[in-house]
């Protein structure tokens, strides 16, 4: 059996649209969605239909040189109004910073090459396109290649929340050595968390894997302690949302939890993420700020009817794992091992 | 604010019907079901109107005096039917050894008193369900005693599943010294694990301590070690399905792992439980087997629709929670410390 790999963005082959598949819909059906104006770009990324920081900013790498292609105008007209394209898909999601970074960089390139021909122009657009998703995907894969030299073939592995190709390219972080080990006949065992209140674990990563033909297998969050004590677990792979530069670092709410039990048990816990996640200026885990949210989230969202009675929730959507539960830190420069504080600065070239 | 006892299972004042709080109602709405024939009471059983041990022994007591108020032959005929009752009764839930135990305690009552007017036989099977209901009672409150001795005022308490009156009488064994020392003027900050798959602690444990004017706060699974980490936990209580010789714990999936946690945060893990509830033919936790129950639980249940792929998914009921990870285990008849292997036989007089 042959598996495809998910591509969560791409241009279309005429170059006339990105292509996305729509998150929302999986994991009850897999649809890929044609974007073509700016309006239903800026929809699918406000809505979710494309969504994982990488992901956001390939899609905005494409939707700006598409756009560009439908641009009448010349000279600095012409630039006038890809700006204007490039404010009105920032405000989809004002705070996903690889959009900002991913329109900024097409509006940089353009400028760059005002004084050119149009069609140049474009062209150099859309090679400054391809290059932020071949980018992601070099990343991914470098990070990949280092997670696979932890694991040995026949492991299980657990997974917290969604670390994959949907929220990146191709291979994903935390999934990547999962994936790419699969594409080269390992046969690892994963144990995906279902990762409430969102269910990320569930709907995604869990979709993820089947999709790339590994064995996986949904266990409740609480499951975790029990796989681990059987034996099932060599190692816990999970992404991260910003790694401090003592090596403490925030992600999904449950990660920490998920890092203590592996301590309990003497499994590896392994940390995957680009190098750019790595904040020198965060001192610590403790400099990092916990969002929360809808209480909702936990009450009545996914369910048929609200399952708990109208009383206080807590719904924090990160926590923070400190460094000494951390086995490594995988980087797609390298593989960074205590002590973090030199490390980090070491592998990352800081 | 004066808080309702919730009595989940009672006589109706003029003693002929079962009246108890249908719990597959909650925690939408409270609403009481009046149960008067054999049919009626067999079917609320099975479909889990009423569950828990303690309270399905309490609910098939009371049921087998309302059924043999009802018989009109007198003698022999009179026990043979209230047999036939019984085993109807018992039918309902064939693994619920409370249900059993309830019932057979009803018949040997009327056994015993055989040559004795009906009159009389009845009202001996009228004393011995409130017998049941009552033993009940005391031994919920004794346990809710020795348990407020090991919190203060103020304190936070973490809870995994349920161990609340629904699921006993008056105050549960876990919920007990929460319930108790609310009605004594203490204000303990509760925060309930929701417990997947089946939600118990979001559905059931949120709903009884709110009842009970307890100050409850809901969270996911995955978030107990944050609440752990940020000092909001003082103490950790469970109620517990079976105690093996060496103090090893089976309860609701979930509970090895916050015991894990909380020794990782230097926090107090309780576990509370009928005397009856040590199992001195177990050696072990080893020596308990698992019951692993339908993947739909996690996949499908509760949600408006599916929210995982179809997956294997791996759905173990109960965990084990090693003797070494338990501060103490609460029984009514005193609090037992490690090691436990002598001081459960000594505290339980075996």
């Amino acid at each position: 059996m042959e598996y495809l790999p998910l591509d969560s963005v791409r241009l279309s082959e005429d170059e006339s649209a990105v292509v996305i598949i729509d998150q929302t819909l999986l994991p009850e059906r897999l649809e890929y969605k044609i974007l073509q104006t700016a309006e239903q770009i800026y929809d699918a990324i406000k809505r979710l239909c494309v969504r994982g920081a990488p992901a956001i900013g390939i899609c905005a790498g494409y939707a700006m040189y598409v756009l560009a292609r439908q641009i009448t105008a010349g000279g600095y007209e012409f630039y006038s109004e890809l700006e204007k394209y490039g404010e009105y898909l920032c405000s989809s999601r004002p705070t996903a910073v690889n959009l900002g970074a991913a329109v900024n960089k097409m509006l940089c390139a353009a400028k760059a090459a005002a004084n050119k021909p149009k069609s140049e122009i474009i062209d150099i657009l859309r090679r400054t396109a391809i290059k932020i998703h071949e980018d992601d995907i070099q990343m991914c894969r470098a990070i990949s290649e280092y997670g696979l030299t932890l694991v040995k073939d026949g492991d299980g592995i657990l997974t917290h929340c969604n670390a994959g190709p949907l929220a990146t390219s191709r291979y994903g972080t935390g999934l990547g050595a999962l994936i790419l080990g699969s594409e080269r006949g390992y046969t690892f065992r994963a144990y995906c968390d279902e990762t409430r209140p969102l269910l990320q674990g569930a709907r995604l990563t869990a979709f993820e894997l089947k999709n790339a033909g590994v064995d996986v297998t949904l266990i409740c969050d609480n499951m975790a302690s029990l796989v681990m004590k059987q034996g099932l677990i060599n190692a816990v792979f999970v992404g991260c949302d910003r790694v401090a530069a003592n090596g403490d670092t925030a992600n999904k709410i449950g990660t920490s939890g998920a890092a203590i039990l592996a301590r309990h048990y003497n499994i590896p816990f392994y940390v995957f993420c680009p190098s750019s996640t790595v904040d020198f200026d965060c001192k610590s885990g403790a400099d990092i700020p916990i969002e929360y949210r809808d209480p909702e989230e936990i009450r009545s969202m996914f369910f048929a009817k609200p399952q708990a009675p109208e009383v206080k929730c807590l719904n924090p959507a990160f926590d923070v794992t400190d460094a000494e539960l951390i086995t490594a830190i995988v980087t797609e420069k390298g593989i960074c091992c205590p002590p973090y504080d030199s490390s980090l600065r070491e592998v990352l070239g800081k």
